[in-house]
């Protein structure tokens, strides 16, 4: 997987929204901890999690993803 | 997640296909058993798999999980 991509652009999502780690990983039911290891590609973030953020951030699973530019 | 839009969609793409479990777990580099405990919703297939998926039948990670009705 594109992994850079993928978490450059999760890092920026949550920038752009003005949101902490800390809110992220409250929207997701998850640990400050766990989410910043998504967050730094130290482990690879659940699918019911993409689904999650994709809706909050109201962009598809494939620009989150890195695999298309448009949102 | 939508987990049943999602299991039904991977079995159909790959029936569509005309390949076997096996086959589809070859793509990924799994094993059968794990494959087939992805296609019936025992557990979540990661996002790499995900993306290697979605390239190999040409379709959206957004389609793959019964998010969006277009390929």
């Amino acid at each position: 997987m594109e992994k850079m991509a993928y978490i450059r652009i999760l890092r920026d999502l949550r920038e752009d929204a003005d949101l902490t780690q800390t809110q992220v990983a409250e929207i997701l039911g998850t640990s400050q901890t766990m989410y910043a290891r998504y967050e730094r590609g130290a482990n690879e973030m659940p699918i019911h999690h993409l689904i999650t953020l994709s809706r909050y951030y109201q962009v598809s699973t494939d620009y989150l993803l890195g695999l298309d530019t448009n949102r």
